[in-house]
């Protein structure tokens, strides 16, 4: 395969599992979209003919956001401060009765446009009106796991959306678009909003497909006491239905015994880890430590819009470090390297994906290139390691994300997207948002 | 008093007790730099012959920083993933040994330039070097309560520190420059690094001067051992040196017993709640349901760039409601509207300062303007209060902040500073980071 291009950066962390760094580096990328190589720029294959770029700052794979359904732009904020069931049931619930599918398509398209600012290249989206998902995130240009979501409540179907999903895949394929941005997912909301019998179904339409299920988990102890009471706990009623059988993405997993951690581990399991939502909403907060321990996947999620609010990863990580260290009274349990790396190809493996979340041979070059030119940079680059990740994470975080490239086509340029008007965008949230809040709301 | 300015907003937050949002609102703001009405258009007195402001964002009292080491920035980032004791001792002191007045003034100025950016018109501020301190916090325009501060460490001499700080004082006022923006105050580091007789003399030297007196309180459960072993507990012990009886800033206060919040909230003390620095370095977090419920005033803190490391106090607000939530599982434990008047309000009165902090007739005019072009306010200013303000909070934050006045006069504009040349401090922090950190640790 051609390559397409090589791009020079003074330090380049491409996101192995020690989260090197590596100084004065090259990135070459194929014309498929894949890296060809990533590494020292003294032992590079020589190259001829080949378009070279020269950056100034680190250049690093795009952040993994295992879950999200951005598409809730237009009700960014409503309901305030809210626990989580009232949030739904009162506020949010009702304001989705309304979603149209253009609401989703101007909320999808605003948040990636954020979500890429931010540099995160891959969302993992849990979401209704999924065509529109689909359509706004090829527009912008992000790489989505799209799972339309169902549930059990009135006027939804289950069943008739696990066989519009399973349609849907064996038409366009499980992934589409150009460098293949797209994954189809299964998206059971969660089993307290689910039969049994939805659940067993998923399983069985996932598993043969080799689709991700992407569902809710054990988010709030309310849902956990619930179905503790009736199944024992959720990952147990999770393995009855054959759903550990399958690509399972577990978002939140706040409140889980030392067994329901062993009984996911063992399937191979991902979990979305949302510390912001989480504490938000005063739902509780994973216990990082013990699911990593026990070698459990874990990524970073933002949530939405309406429960994080602002889609920002950098504050995701730092976060997970802090609510780590304060639960186990350690400033080591969680480091910036540990959280870049769950933000980054830990996230990628919670997904079920190798192909992302590194800059490796083979994957797809999804990278962004962060500006060293802010104040928190102020010191340089010839810093120790270290203090490089502590300025990069814990300081200038998404501030300082210039450029973003999805599969080697670049998406975002000095912070604006190439494809998208963020001025029109932004307007058509706002009309969204006037038809999706009820005026006795609005104040 | 003349008028000089009269700026209109669609929004004001006045930062009134209640945390009202006044919707299509006037500033007055007089000749020498205070306020002299803020409230609603319809019935504002009329003016004539004084310039106009038309705003089209939300203003806001500029936000109050209860506690920063804001000279650090060279350090920023140093020490990477380290606890608070092996932090201090192993990297932050020794890189201090080398620090000259011009490291320190680099630092400050750049970080006043930052903070301004992200709404901060008041820093509390305690470090050495201080007369350049004050001098870059004048050259920044922002408004500073710079405390010197003194440890008993070989080198260092208390006793002269002291004596140093009342002779200013009685020379050049406890508040002087343009607006009243510098207060000179009493900075003993701690109760574990002076002597008692040296917190004895603190007292001594404070309360005829009105002086405030800012210090570590309770930072980590080490030091807590330790002083409950000798003392009793850390307020205790200042209330037998007599420093309850002063001004008292107590930054951190993260473990203290019931006795000893009633003690402190007895004596008028104000606490610093410096969340993000405390979770970073594992310290634990300050329980501030108990303090705001003893009545404590409660302020918000940065903490120094070394520590922290970003310095958005934004990021600060949404810690301590997710602190606060995660540790009562309650999502009104700390609303979006506490969370501001923490940084604005109440953390004026735990500096014991009524004339900032609040728009309000006789206090300074230090305002911020938030604009409201970005994604996050993509539903407009036409929606409930609570929208409004979690969008504020949750979502927009410090990318939000656009223009900002201290005592009336204009020191950012479109985030830009106005006496300050960016690129300059930030080359000055270069030369000065390259000085403190030794080689060795620069990897």
């Amino acid at each position: 395969m051609q390559l397409a291009r090589r791009i020079h950066a003074p330090v380049i962390l491409p996101a192995d599992p020690d989260c090197s760094v590596l100084r004065d580096a090259v990135l070459d990328v194929r014309e498929d979209g894949r890296i060809a190589y990533c590494g020292a720029k003294a032992v590079a294959p020589s190259v001829e003919g080949v378009a070279e770029t020269r950056l100034t700052g680190i250049l690093m794979p795009g952040l993994v956001n295992t879950h999200a359904h951005t598409a809730m732009t237009p009700l960014r904020g409503m309901g305030g401060d809210l626990p989580l069931m009232s949030w739904l049931q009162d506020v949010i619930w009702p304001a989705e009765a309304r979603m149209r599918g253009r609401d989703a398509y101007a909320g999808m398209l605003l948040g990636c446009v954020e979500m890429l600012q931010y540099g995160i290249t891959t969302s993992a989206e849990m979401y209704i009106h999924s065509e529109e998902v689909v359509a706004a995130a090829l527009t912008a240009g992000i790489r989505a796991l799209v799972a339309p979501a169902y549930f059990d409540l009135p006027g939804t179907g289950w069943r008739s959306a696990l066989s519009a999903i399973g349609k849907w895949i064996d038409e366009d394929g499980l992934r589409f678009g150009p460098a293949e941005r797209i994954e189809l997912c299964y998206g059971p909301h969660s089993a307290y909003t689910l039969p049994f019998e939805a659940l067993r179904a998923t399983a069985e339409a996932a598993v043969p497909r080799g689709a991700l299920v992407h569902i809710h988990l054990a988010e709030s102890r309310e849902e956990d006491r619930r179905q503790r009471a009736e199944f024992g706990s959720v990952p147990q009623l999770l393995d009855s239905a054959g759903l550990l059988e399958t690509r399972l993405l577990a978002a939140h997993a706040v409140h889980l015994s030392r067994q329901d951690i062993r009984l996911l581990a063992g399937s191979g399991a991902g979990v979305a880890h949302c510390p912001g939502s989480n504490a938000k909403l005063a739902s509780g907060t994973a216990d990082l430590r013990a699911l990593r321990a026990a070698s459990v996947a874990v990524g970073l999620g933002t949530d939405g819009p309406a429960s994080n609010d602002d889609l920002d990863p950098w504050e995701e990580m730092r976060l997970a470090m802090m609510f780590a260290r304060l639960l186990s009274e350690d400033a080591l349990a969680l480091t910036a390297r540990d959280a870049l790396l769950m933000a980054t190809r830990e996230g990628a493996a919670a997904l079920g994906r190798r192909d992302i979340g590194a800059l490796e041979p083979g994957r797809w070059a999804d990278v962004i290139h962060i500006g060293v030119d802010g104040p928190h940079f102020a010191a340089g680059l010839d810093i120790a390691d270290e203090q490089l990740m502590a300025n990069l994470v814990w300081a200038a975080g998404s501030r300082a994300v210039r450029d973003v490239w999805v599969g080697g086509q670049q998406v975002t340029a000095d912070g604006e997207p190439l494809f998208v008007d963020r001025v029109a965008a932004q307007r058509a949230v706002a009309e969204a948002a006037a038809h999706l809040v009820p005026t006795a709301y609005r104040g």
